[in-house]
């Protein structure tokens, strides 16, 4: 399909989260648009990010490189180099690719004009952006009115003091919101919430200043992409109402419109082992979903690698590509890649 | 000219050395042949280089990083961040791109195989070879007979050992030489030794098992780009000829056939300085050179940026360029880029 001036146009999609998940979905968005943009948080304060944080005084790199690595055109060679962990001394476990976006920032005039330049380098399609370039810490208040602060000893809270997550918050309360992401919002033909850790990676996104408002006022399409499994110490025992109630908590009513959620069977004997984790399948509550006016789309979206339940980069992608393409149609010249 | 099969040739350059000295002239050397081959000198120790050696068992990269730099073809933003050092935290003073070169260790068979990779990256210029994969220490024996090991304190041993230098070894006694240097030295047109620190950077690469003999075997042209200024710690009121029998003494009568010296002044200011720090023009003592064989290639090869006595990339390169080629016009046919 064609645009009113003749052109071709692919999807505009902002993606929005964190962690792994989120890299593993733009795997699969890109073979379908270069339109992306990719906007994460930036609340990272553990492993290799977290060191680069403390010492340098930088915002942490882990997710960005992530992000930039999805959507890069690299060889597979200059891949495995970003993503390569030094092994010993004072840099083990510290991943190279960090190191390059703290080198490119050392350079430049910011963090926003670094992402930006190692996005040139590496040939990445679309954008990466943070969400703020202020230096955040994110903050949980647990049901038993303990507070813990940094994303990392969050993830693993049951580790000191175990207790499910009443909310969760910025400190400082307020952060600017990067203005590249308001716009991208704004004009974007879907946003996409997830996949990714619901408290750690996509609600923080959302506790930034102006970002819940610009993505509930914005025309776009709003997909929340439910995780599969719960998570032990965020989402134990969690429905997928439950993972959106506490999206909209955060944020507004109606903040999605939708909400991928997989239907697909999970082998008896890896579901065995995530409830030996205390995790388990993401209960579907069909009714509460429907109370709310939120539209499932069900579809399989999974692979099981190293017996892991994980998005299917290109599953996920094509269903999304699908569903965006269809419910644009009526509204504005769509063409897919 | 072209050579019997009608292709054109350009030089085949040998340049041997280490540190700053060995890169600047790669500089000027790059413009004028792609058919260049840099051996470098594996016994630094100092530094980030001497950081990385130690606690990831690497061979120094440093010296390596210059060289490749030197002759790769890249973006000015790519060479300035491959050279950018860390300014805070556990990283501070370390060089990207000695982490370059490390994390491509890291996934590579080994450092022959990281650096021309690295060197394949950076759209290098011919390529940079370390003279041996051993892991060797630079040891110096003092006139009194104190003896200092490390490269890195030998070249600022005044601080708290002084002593003229009597000789220089690497501990283990033998290493092996890299065979593509062999094969480099029995096919070059043209062998440069230095420019450089005399006993920290080019004779360590003499020092290894058959570099000298494959070099006096060669029937390449061989030149010793001798310093212009004498070095505290090393070289104090050395003369040209003082620098060459420390090349024999080390290595074997008759290593070099020629020798470039400088006859450009150098200004009174920038001079004074120097002796202030214990360091001096390099006296021409013609007649003891010429005793020896040894032709003296005399020009203005100078540069003074930031107050510094520096050979000139450009003026070196064109005079080293100039003397081979009219002295390869008879023996074979050489065709300047």
């Amino acid at each position: 399909m064609r645009d009113d001036r003749g052109l071709i146009r692919e999807p505009k999609i902002v993606a929005i989260g964190g962690g792994t998940g989120l890299s593993t979905m733009l795997r699969g968005l890109k073979e379908y648009s270069s339109n992306i943009t990719a906007v994460v948080t930036v609340a990272d304060d553990g492993g290799g990010s977290g060191v680069l944080r403390e010492e340098l005084g930088i915002l942490p790199p882990g997710d960005i490189r992530n992000c930039i690595l999805a959507l890069a055109e690299t060889e597979p060679i200059l891949e495995q180099l970003l993503q390569y962990r030094f092994q010993d001394g004072s840099l083990k476990g510290q991943s190279f690719g960090n190191l390059f976006l703290a080198a490119m920032n050392g350079i430049s005039s910011g963090f926003e004009e670094a992402i930006k330049r190692v996005s040139d380098v590496l040939a990445v399609t679309g954008r990466v952006l943070p969400v703020t370039l202020d230096n955040v810490t994110l903050c949980a208040e647990l049901m038993d009115g303990y507070t813990i602060c940094g994303e990392s000893k969050i993830g693993k809270h049951n580790d000191f003091h175990k207790g499910k997550i009443m909310r969760v918050y910025l400190k400082p309360h307020h952060a600017k919101p990067l203005q590249d992401v308001l716009y991208a919002i704004e004009n974007a033909d879907v946003i996409l919430l997830g996949p990714g850790s619901l408290y750690t990676s996509i609600i923080p996104n959302l506790l930034v200043d102006g970002i819940g408002s610009a993505i509930k006022e914005s025309p776009a399409l709003k997909v929340y992409v439910c995780n599969v499994m719960t998570q032990q110490c965020e989402t134990e025992n969690y429905s997928v109402y439950d993972h959106i109630a506490a999206l909209e908590s955060h944020s507004l009513r109606g903040i999605v419109d939708h909400c991928i959620v997989n239907k697909a069977d999970i082998p008896a004997q890896i579901r065995k082992r995530y409830l030996e984790e205390g995790a388990d399948r993401v209960r579907i509550d069909y009714d509460r979903i429907s109370d709310v006016g939120i539209k499932l789309l069900e579809g399989d979206i999974l692979s099981f690698e190293r017996n892991l339940v994980r998005h299917d980069p290109r599953k996920l992608a094509a269903m999304i590509i699908e569903f965006v393409t269809e419910k644009l149609a009526g509204r504005s010249q769509v063409t897919i890649k």
